[in-house]
């Protein structure tokens, strides 16, 4: 059996992720083939409770973090992603190990290389297939979200472009990976640019 | 001010630590230093959570729960063990990150040198002054212990026996860090050969 297709969406909060995850969710459906669309942080029920731990609480320090993020990562990897996978089923996921490099290694400053270690270790070394980077000047990604802002989206215009800047120059340093989206475009725009990469992945599709 | 000393008990369960640690802080106290009892996994509320959902886990994978015990550690060192010394107290904690090396690197596999590396990093490099290692046969150990078995305890004998040599591995290969004492001495012998060890990196206590 042919392994799954292995898809994340990456950039900062209200670029859109979650309406083109469900956009390439349905295309992908609409196809014949099984997916399985799931998200991190807390994607998994253990991780529900590390992201509710990280994110509301008040004296997590930045490697407590990083390293709950982690533990998320590799029980979603071993319990969700990686089992589907093998299954042949595609996985769709709202952020992946990118976001931590962009959060943890570079807003918070600990280091892109030493957060991509410790994901990779967690995730014994499984990248996806493609990851679609949706990129948004932050002040009009934070703009666009409604309800009360958790840790994160609280943390200050600086460590938002530095998160941007971060995300752009991991996908400069590996393009076969990553499709770059400006995520002002129209939704529709988008979700045929990603329809477009997705296709070159699976080969032609008869419909 | 002189920063505090820091020391670790290590071992198996049963071994006796909570006993020894006990000992040792009632005669640091009675010397007139400050001293915190603190222990791992689960020294701060955060960690109770994360003790919680690791322990009693039924499909917590390997490294989940290795990435889970270095965020209580690194949660545990930054707002309980770091700042304690950095006031001149002492700390004296039930397991540290050698029980990672030993449970997680050697017991479950993942490699000593990758869970090292990992609690090195969670803890930015803090070792103890002193690890007092306790060392049992486990088949003795988990005799002596009452009360519902956690993950851990179930885990057989080879398990434990390799956690053992684990243990004096490490302790071998730093004779300057650790103090080896049989665990099936009197525990009057052993709480003396404890504050010989201690005494020798305090000074000369006049008392």
């Amino acid at each position: 059996m042919t392994r799954g297709l292995f898809v994340s969406f990456e950039g900062g909060d209200g670029a859109g992720k979650s309406t083109q995850v469900g956009a390439l969710v349905a295309w992908l459906t609409g196809l014949g083939r099984t997916v399985v669309r799931t998200f991190e942080p807390g994607g998994t029920a253990l991780g529900a409770v590390l992201r509710q731990a990280v994110q509301h609480g008040d004296d997590v320090d930045r490697r407590t973090e990083a390293l709950l993020y982690a533990a998320d990562r590799a029980h979603h990897v071993a319990t969700v992603v990686r089992p589907a996978l093998d299954r042949g089923h595609d996985v769709v996921t709202d952020r992946y190990l990118d976001s931590s490099v962009a959060y943890q290694g570079v807003g918070r400053g600990l280091g892109a290389d030493a957060v991509e270690r410790l994901s990779r270790w967690a995730t014994d070394d499984l990248l996806p297939d493609l990851t679609v980077l949706l990129d948004l000047d932050p002040a009009v990604g934070l703009g666009r979200l409604t309800g009360a802002p958790d840790r994160m989206e609280r943390a200050g215009t600086t460590f938002h472009r530095q998160v941007r800047a971060a995300f752009a120059a991991r996908a400069a340093a590996d393009r076969d990976r990553f499709c770059v989206l400006d995520a002002t475009r129209p939704s529709e725009e988008i979700a045929a640019a990603v329809r477009d990469r997705v296709q070159a992945l699976i080969g032609p599709v008869s419909t």
